[in-house]
């Protein structure tokens, strides 16, 4: 039995082994899970936009144990209220970067989303494009843009809104191709 | 690989063992799946009303696959466009109390619900105490009614209500003794 969560859960609620567990916690994320990446207006940034992925699990706040569980199975994250719905759901959120390229990712692809696959395939991509230092470019920036709007288009701005707002700023001496 | 279920998915993206897919479903279902018990009026019964149990997992419509996974795996129930949601929600649906006795409830009883283990603890009950014929006698159907209750109290009608509607339909022959 899986001691190690006992100030958590008791252990006869759980599976019987570490690995079963994972298996259990790839089932749960990939229907309660979200692996999303944010465009931001940041002014004092060199496009003026930032990247930022987050993982996350949404739960009631009953189900606040389960959310530890996965905090400490991945060693690393928070567990905070929900913005807007304070009172009654809790999210277990990463997003220090750092943490979603050495832990997060790992374990997903070794325990793989069946719901979630092409959302994390995109996920993955952008967090090790951006851990390259990919965005550092403009053309780099702008492919991991575009794999953030094809991951999803459910977005505040239009893609050509931000990259039009790019080329005002980068200026006309850089020439901003767009992609297919 | 899980070849057997190469017909629904690619057998890579599933989990490479027969238990680990287990594991994996009973995460899925502690998030997506819902053990429920309806009350519905039914005249043509004895007390003119019925304890259905129904166990079912929501998805949008791209998560399918998933769906049709737990029917093969499950081997009974069926996949329907969720009412009032046609167009994007599915849901698999086992409201078979034959199913749901010889096949669900034995297996959450070995993969647990963590999330849900309560709401499956009464449902379990129920659905054995309705195999056992309990809601034939007129105490019989009160506990297992009374059980419904402390499994969810969102109802339409309260508890109240249908021992009340119960109680004048019996008659005043038989007493009605109202459980604490």
């Amino acid at each position: 039995m899986l001691y190690e969560f006992k100030d958590i859960i008791d252990p006869s609620m759980l599976p019987s082994r570490r690995k079963y567990l994972h298996y259990y916690i790839v089932g749960l994320v990939d229907g309660e899970g979200c692996f999303s990446i944010s465009i931001k207006k940041q002014e004092d940034t060199r496009f003026g936009w930032v990247i930022d992925p987050v993982f996350h699990v949404t739960q009631k706040k009953e189900g606040e144990q389960v959310l530890r569980l996965l905090k400490r199975v991945f060693n690393c994250g928070r567990i905070t209220s929900k913005p807007g719905q304070e009172d009654t759901i809790l999210q277990y959120v990463v997003d220090y970067r750092k943490h979603l390229f050495e832990r997060i990712i790992p374990f997903f692809k070794k325990y793989k989303p069946i719901l979630k696959w092409r959302e994390f395939q995109y996920f993955a991509e952008i967090v090790e494009g951006l851990e390259k230092g990919e965005h550092r470019s403009l053309e780099g920036f702008k492919k991991l843009l575009e794999k953030a709007y094809q991951l999803s288009e459910d977005r505040r701005h239009t893609l050509e809104e931000i990259l039009r707002s790019i080329e005002e700023r980068v200026g006309a001496s850089e020439t901003i191709r767009r992609g297919p």
